[in-house]
């Protein structure tokens, strides 16, 4: 039964997850990461300890090693983890990559955007578990589904084309919005005025598919629309408008 | 005083427009289409006539256009209007284009995504207005009034602005979710896992600017991830993907 967790890394979903186990009556027991400031700073907003040496590591039930997926390796070769289990919480690295570190290892893909700053209700949030024996996978879902109702098996392969796909519609669609932001106050317009469109096109596809919801110049092939946009658009943004259109009506054939 | 309303055209646009007005005390008098089919579709909804026919189109106060941009002059052209007020409402399309057709003239340009088969709450739909006269804006704006709370006036310029936004923001984010789709559907996963992802990505843009909320492989400059979803994608999708994740990198600079 797992009780008592330490964090290898303090960003983002260290953050917003740490947060949400001690909320759900954990023990976050320490922090670790190798600059002092990020490590302070969350175990201060947690009210617990941090450590930037690896040989200062506490001892814990889980360890949950979120750092960017370069990192990996780095973060945790060098720590004795007493076999205990860890896990990482990529979408995409595999989940072999932890094998050299215990002999308990698995995967706690959460996926969500996570910003600090911007509290995420984590009842909302589809958590997927790989393991590489059935009893860490049944202690990993029995420990996630104490702060999410959303929790599903999922292998390596499965998680990564969930990752691409919250890529797309995540990552991507932000960068869209931050593009429309930038064009608008360039005409002293302002992005909020955009709001019920952005609502609303999330509404539909909640109700019909992405596909039969397209709209817009380039599906109904409105060139001269495409091409005035084109017009008043330069360096990725141009390339941007002309690659999606054409791959809108491209997926229309 | 408007009262008594001609639609040129029975698409998306029109359909969503004819019903609000009506629920709003308009009479919508007419349905003009040159495809018999559309317009008797329409018609048939409203529970009014249509026609196909341009020398038997209804006298009004107000004739509505809402064709593709391509086809303004072509569906206007060899009606006697009676030199009554006609509007387009295209985000694009110059005012001017109208001029031809009558001494009043103007466009209304609801910023919405509209979808026959998925109602639309008009009293969330921004509504843009212009007019070749302070007469008829002021005509406009009333009128617009009566079916939303939010009507702006803005000249051609700023409305093509709002345009382009909107195109990004609706139609572009709407094929990253189709492309999404489509990859967890090849990989025996459902779309509507994602709905808890899309629905946060919306809600960060309300408190903080997409600039702030930008997360992902990208912008941590996590190329191994990059170059992995990059290997799983061909065609367009590789393109897109190759392309947003330089301009992600690239407005970070």
């Amino acid at each position: 039964m797992i009780r008592k967790v330490v964090f290898i890394g303090a960003g983002n979903v260290a953050t917003s997850l740490s947060k949400a186990l001690i909320d759900a009556g954990f023990e976050v027991a320490q922090i670790f990461s190798r600059t002092k400031e990020s490590a302070e700073a969350l175990a201060m907003y947690l009210k617990t300890s941090y450590t930037t040496e690896k040989n200062k590591i506490a001892e814990a039930d889980l360890y949950i090693c979120s750092v960017k997926d370069d990192a990996i390796k780095d973060a945790l070769s060098g720590i004795n983890f007493n076999n205990k289990i860890v896990v990482h919480t990529s979408g995409s690295s595999e989940m072999d990559i932890l094998k050299p570190f215990t002999s308990h290892y698995g995967v706690l893909y959460p996926m969500q955007t996570f910003t600090i700053g911007k509290n995420v209700d984590w009842s909302q949030v589809p958590i997927f578990i790989e393991a590489n024996s059935n009893n860490t996978t049944n202690e990993l879902m029995l420990f996630a589904k104490a702060i999410s109702p959303i929790v599903t098996a999922a292998d390596s392969k499965r998680r990564k084309s969930l990752h691409i796909a919250a890529v797309l519609v995540c990552n991507f669609t932000n960068h869209l919005y931050a593009m429309a932001d930038r064009l608008l106050k360039e005409n002293n317009l302002e992005f909020k005025t955009m709001l019920p469109l952005i609502t609303e096109t999330v509404e539909k596809i909640k109700v019909i598919s992405p596909k039969a919801a397209q709209t817009g110049p380039a599906s109904r092939h409105d060139m001269k629309i495409v091409n005035d946009h084109l017009s008043l658009l330069s360096g990725n943004d141009h390339k941007i408008y002309e690659l999606i259109s054409k791959a809108i009506q491209d997926e229309q054939l």
